[in-house]
């Protein structure tokens, strides 16, 4: 089941309390393709770098299984670049240097070869730019995922709220949820945001879990107490590549199956974190993944009869 | 198996973006009684009030199987006040009005008949009070739970560290978690804080849900995702009197039943947030209480092959 991630591939630049990098490969796609690879090797990516991009970084991807035809190398340009510094509670962080670069005339361009794509997983971009994936597939895929952030909501609210209309899962976080829908609780939030079109809300609560709402549905997945979190720097891109990549491996876009698809992705969410960049991610193995899912089911896991 | 229930017995006037009340009937002691109540019929208090304390509002307690031998009424004095006003956001408050009255100079003492008791909980209070009360019990009881509130940490923490010391499960918010032992992540917090004597500790998210560690295991307990929480005043203590009573009708304080005990804790909660004071849980029926376990139940229910 082909699978396709569409969104910014990226140079980071990350302070945090335990230190600094200079730029590092990031971006959400490269997060998400990532995710995904560990359940699929049919990963197909389209984003757009500059020619400043490395190609040992994009010879790295490949070797995960990242098909990188879509992926634009644009002459003469630069790739898109943030920096950021994490406050000490890590929760919180100051972006220090936004330079679109190349992502500022991006035009979504769509291999061929991806068309028969069952899986879409639209990262963080202009949601003008995710609607135009949608729109350049003569198939709509089996389910669309699309991730966004509050700026969307500031600047391009009309295109952002067209664009949630057309898929069919959406993830934000809970200060996001809140902002979209105006409305503080979370199960009102969601209520209202299931009317503007996604079956299914995904609301990400970083070190206090996620919960997954449908229509009539809803589940609260938690996150993993850790001792340390290094860089938060992904992780919500790690999380719904999981998400995503989890859904593809199986199959099943059921909503019991997308609990089990969010407990894969808060697993990898907590590797993620552990380094900076996609440092821990990279050098996951399999096992490592699988033992951590378990921590997972045992930190929910209780019998009860009532 | 008897409980022994040891707090505030109090007046509480309460404004929330929702409305606002008189004095109404709230401490510590009140709201943990009654969540016990749910789940035995002895229920012991100690506890003081002052002589313009309702007649009727005892009554109430003892209606529903709380013995109040060990509520001292104090002539000429005054109940302990508490008023304040939450922000919009719920999660923060300001206290208006504390005036302590009889609670000053609280001198626990503990009815002959209240000896036998095998479950304590103490209730927020000051911790030398809370140590009396250990001390003044001839046969330690099989489980001492105890609430504390940052405020003690800020003017009594060698007192604190020395009641801490003497108990079984201590329960408090991941603020006071990170405020008492100096480390912002939540295992570090629950590995120093376990040092300090106590097997358990819970850790009190309001909506986030709440974490139970001991020294080799972990549990996450979710919250419900609420339409409206319409007055948090208690929701605290009501978990923590939820949680100790489950424990006392179950007879058993195994790790895995403290799990349960805990979705018990969190079910009792979810109600005493619908309404001012203990308005809801004053007319909550038992098959209600079911109902609404089994929605945490679902809420985290999942099957999941490795």
């Amino acid at each position: 089941m082909s699978l396709l991630v569409v969104g910014s591939v990226a140079f980071d630049a990350i302070e945090t309390p335990f230190g600094k990098t200079d730029k590092i490969i990031g971006g959400a796609a490269t997060y998400i393709s990532l995710a995904c690879s560990f359940f699929t090797k049919q990963v197909n990516l389209v984003s757009v770098v500059g020619e400043d991009f490395p190609t040992s970084d994009i010879s790295f991807l490949q070797s995960k299984g990242v098909d990188t035809a879509g992926l634009q190398i644009k002459k003469g340009e630069k790739s898109f670049f943030w920096s950021g510094k994490y406050h000490n509670d890590m929760n919180s962080r100051d972006t220090l240097v936004t330079e679109l670069n190349v992502l500022e005339k991006f035009d979504p361009i769509i291999p061929e070869k991806y068309q028969d794509c069952k899986f879409l997983m639209l990262g963080n971009l202009a949601p003008s730019v995710q609607r135009q994936v949608i729109e350049r597939l003569v198939k709509r895929p089996k389910i669309i995922v699309m991730d966004t952030m509050n700026f969307w909501m500031e600047i391009a609210m009309d295109d952002l709220i067209k664009t949630i209309s057309m898929v069919d899962v959406l993830t934000i976080n809970d200060e996001e949820a809140r902002l979209l829908s105006k409305e503080y609780s979370l199960k009102k939030a969601a209520k209202k945001i299931l009317k503007m079109g996604p079956k299914v809300l995904i609301i990400k609560k970083g070190e206090h879990g996620a919960l997954l709402f449908n229509e009539n549905e809803a589940f609260f997945a938690p996150a993993l107490p850790l001792e340390e979190v290094f860089d938060p720097t992904g992780a919500g891109d790690t999380f719904a590549g999981g998400f995503i990549g989890y859904l593809a491996k199986t199959e099943d876009i059921s909503f019991e199956n997308m609990k089990r698809a969010i407990i894969h992705g808060s697993a990898l969410a907590s590797f993620c974190v552990e380094k900076f960049g996609i440092e821990r991610l990279s050098t996951l193995t399999s096992h490592e993944l699988e033992d951590r899912i378990q921590d997972f089911i045992d930190l929910v896991q209780f019998e009860m009869s009532i």
